[in-house]
């Protein structure tokens, strides 16, 4: 079997290109991030470049209702159901450059790849670009996703608001993205993603690539401890009810919870912590904390 | 010896007539409290009614360099030094009516039983209210005590700003309190305060007054944690670096060295818990904290 490589520079060189729409440069670090945010106009102009390089691949390109892009390339045995391969191009207000754009550029230099090499597949491969993955501005993420595979019904989906109470269905219309392709018609055979790793992991143990083996399933707590605002000085330690301490108690049991090894690969981190008042000589009577728990596996959960 | 009573409705009425200055409702218990930021308006108003109250009392009233206001009652002995009964009228923002009010209008309570039981005493008593106890607006509390006493020196104190760069010496001349007396003119034989308690010991205790024996040392640390943020989902535990946790086990240590007992009657509040970014999903890499500790005795601190 002949060895063939995809051309990382012109895969680079997309993702450099489609990095430069809603571009912004990070004060802390001077490093340069994108905000698409779903449905945007950043994220307009992120679907027009991506389906006009569909385009010039000589893919067809279908939109379904919740604004997904599907751009097929025929295989030997159209009949068959197709392999999908893709990500998502909006992003997070903070986002990197590679984050779901890899998953869908990548998609695209595979198919210039077999284009130049004439390869044909059997199958068909559709390459997607699914609709506000992250779910930062309307509050639902892997939205386009969630109603393409029937989680999540088009109506309600497209009746999700923003802060400022436009609503999806609005905003599909608005971007020109709001097409005709029933959302429950693709029935892929298989799905591959490439995704950039969010974690530490694979630089650290020296790895180029990994691959998914599991999924995590994810629980999102808001906590709310009530104690008793108090003064610092004036008040007992006995006559205490330090709200920040019982938010503190909390955060180190998890993390002995986790370490315990009872609940498998669990992952536990309290990233939210609001004292109230928040002064130095108050003890807190009230916190507000999250609590952000993940586990590979659904039983230890 | 005939027992004297002072009359309680009539200090309260008092207590009540002032905290109108600056009186303000807390929307979160419907309480009303009082808002007299020191060398303000409302401080002004406040000075102005204790000052008249003074001078119907038949009191010789002196204000001293930094705003000091002393009213004497001669004794029979002029020449000994007077014993100096008194605290402050300024205010927190969110203040309640009887922190330093009480200890001034008693003072004051004291002085009319006095005179209406035409009782003569050896020394002269002093009522004063002393400027600026509170600090928070110029930064730096007992200030009108703190030069009064030569801690600190009356330059100094009067070229401190407030957040517009507004200072105290100005302040003082608008409001018409930069007085004339040498601020290191009274040495007197003793000092009383009487002080609305600001804990919850007497209510718990029964206790209808309790007298101070100890001055608590106080300290106050800003801490800052550091660590790394980090995706909650795909950072392993083991690569983690959470000043949220480190912050949370400082606190969780503090209330255990307290309990330990080998600090004496050590009190410590970690009141205010900053972490960055305050997001659910990511590990605070960053926290601010602080750290408020107080002890009666030096050498436990």
């Amino acid at each position: 079997m002949k060895r063939i490589n995809i051309n990382g520079p012109r895969l680079y060189a997309s993702i450099e290109e489609l990095g430069a729409i809603g571009a912004y440069t990070d004060k802390q670090t001077g490093l340069v991030g994108v905000c698409r945010l779903a449905l945007s106009d950043e994220d307009r102009q992120a679907r027009d470049l991506v389906r006009s390089w569909m385009l010039e691949l000589g893919l067809s390109v279908d939109i379904d209702t919740i604004g997904n892009i599907y751009a097929r390339r025929e295989g030997t045995s159209p009949e068959l159901a197709p392999v999908l391969v893709g990500s998502h191009t909006d992003s997070v207000p903070t986002g990197g450059r590679f984050d779901g754009a890899l998953g869908v550029l990548g998609a695209l230099e595979i198919i210039r790849t077999l284009n130049e090499h004439k390869i044909e597949t059997r199958r068909p491969i559709v390459v997607c670009d699914f609709t506000d993955e992250e779910g930062c501005r309307f509050g639902t993420d892997m939205l386009g996703s969630a109603v393409a595979t029937g989680r999540l019904a088009l109506d309600h989906a497209c009746a999700l608001t923003d802060k400022d109470g436009i609503c999806v269905g609005d905003e599909l219309r608005r971007i020109g993205y709001r097409g005709e392709m029933n959302v429950n018609s693709l029935r892929p055979h298989a799905y591959v993603e490439c995704h950039v790793e969010q974690g530490p992991t694979l630089i650290r143990e020296g790895f180029d690539i990994g691959i998914v083996t599991k999924v995590q399933a994810i629980a999102w707590y808001a906590l709310s401890f009530t104690g008793r605002a108090a003064h610092a000085g004036a008040t007992p330690t006995a006559y205490r009810a330090d709200a920040g301490l019982a938010a503190a108690r909390i955060n180190v049991k998890l993390r002995e919870m986790v370490e315990s090894g009872i609940y498998g690969e669990m992952r536990a981190t309290m990233g939210v912590i609001r004292p109230e008042p928040d002064m130095v000589n108050v003890i807190p009577g009230r916190v507000l904390a999250t609590m952000d728990l993940r586990n590979p596996d659904d039983d230890a959960m």
